[in-house]
């Protein structure tokens, strides 16, 4: 039976784009047995339910962007969700075009509409070239491409290459993202753990009971046992103003021994604890 | 002269709620011999250029909410630019509704429009009473009031009460955020740095250099000093996807020996690293 792999859609979207990617780099690096189906839904947390319900076999989801920082709905659903574990990530460049139909000049445009994230990843760009424009807010890229193919031509998008193709638009200006840097990470979702590769990451949730020095006393215990942490992001605890969770990812496996012992004390000297899973350090090709 | 506060306008948002409420405390707890007038920006840039240019005396602009989190386009504008100082802070209660024109029924609605921060606050709300529903980001929520206003009865907007009012819609259903605890703290900014109060935190901003363990080294030096670490929030450094900035708030006024001597050492071991304030702690009337 085939893998169904699950994507914000519709097609189009970077996360398309990525979903393929991802696809071709498993099918190259480890040939299977197995074909690769590919299932779009509307939104990040269908996406991440879909998984839950066993619609699909595995999620890819967009968890990281080197402009606009996490993507919140990613982080809060894996605090939320149990049992669902990060078994890969893949990485891909973003390039941002702004999209108009075939003859709109950039003074006729009244309105520029994109993924509130594509939108923070060119702010500097849109607020110096359209500075009194009207932004909206689409649920992706390629829906913000459509509506601009349906438009009366006062309307952009922000959206990739693919979807300007898909709707028949001109590139009316390409690579407009703030930074050249841009890249997003994706982590792909499934309900098993993945083994030991032996160049592993771990990624965990927590809280801390609010006293002074909390977060400081859960890196030390890294520190003790000689783990890096390479990334640490905080969200809101949603109860109180102030209190907040941590995302922390670590180098090392859930089955390398220090690993597992580290984690042991994280786990008993904190309120709130959630293994979100082990897996292979993306092997990047570009340079990141 | 009038002193002149800068907000992220239009009338009616929660921003211009939170500049009224900060002047309203202000005159009540130290009563000035100025007045404060208002004046609005159409984005949190131009709140914080506007002071940069001398327009202004000080600008309020949000930070983080107790739901969203962080509200990124200021912290990035409080890493790039220098010489801005926060002087105080300020927290209310954001209470969002869903409106509409009089006579609008729920099941009419096709489009929802609000800021993206409030449309965060109340993502689940919208996704399970709303599920096929397009969301339009607009630059404010009273932004989105005002086009609900305009338009043909099929459009809703997630905004205050006083924006509904302003723009004579109906409430179809209040309080729609989804925890309950839904609060917006606010810095006000000035050019000119505060002096000690005698309960003041501080606030900085730092990149380490991407070596293991770098974080970890700096929350030493506060553990060393005895010094409290009230928040941390991450922010890509977006030159390199996984390389990031720190802003952390501490207890205590730059002024003080102990924060003075700690602080001198953070600068000394981060690879950037700008002074962004210290100010009172927020007194809060209100159990966040």
């Amino acid at each position: 039976m085939n893998r169904i792999l699950g994507f914000l859609g519709p097609q189009g979207t970077f996360s398309h784009e990525a979903a393929q990617s991802y696809i071709d780099s498993r099918v190259k690096n480890e040939p299977m047995n197995k074909a690769y189906l590919l299932k779009d839904f509307y939104t990040i947390r269908e996406v991440l339910l879909g998984l839950k319900n066993n619609e699909i076999d595995e999620a890819i989801v967009p968890i990281e962007n080197s402009l606009e920082g996490a993507v919140n709905v990613t982080l809060d659903i894996l605090a939320e969700e149990d049992g669902l574990y990060i078994v890969d990530e893949h990485i891909i460049p973003i390039n941002l075009n702004l999209v108009a139909k075939e003859g709109t000049l950039p003074k006729d445009i009244k309105v520029i509409i994109s993924h509130p994230q594509p939108l923070g990843q060119c702010r500097n760009y849109l607020n110096d070239t359209f500075q009194a424009i009207v932004q909206l807010e689409e649920s992706s890229t390629s829906k913000a491409a459509q509506r601009v193919a349906a438009g009366d031509g006062t309307y952009a998008a922000v959206a990739s290459s693919i979807a300007a193709k898909m709707y028949g638009l001109q590139i009316l200006n390409s690579n407009i993202q703030d930074a050249k840097n841009n890249y997003t990470r994706f982590v792909v979702l499934s309900k098993a753990m993945k083994n030991k590769t032996g160049r592993d990451k771990t990624s965990i949730v927590f809280s801390t009971e609010n006293r002074p020095g909390s977060l400081y006393k859960i890196l030390d215990i890294f520190s003790l046992w000689d783990i890096n942490m390479t990334r640490i992001e905080s969200r809101p605890a949603k109860n109180v103003l102030g209190q907040y969770i941590f995302f922390i990812d670590i180098d090392g496996h859930i089955n390398e021994q220090d690993v597992s012992d580290a984690l042991t004390m994280v786990r008993r000297k904190t309120s709130f604890y959630r293994f979100i899973g082990s897996y292979p350090t993306f092997d990047c090709p570009y340079d990141v």
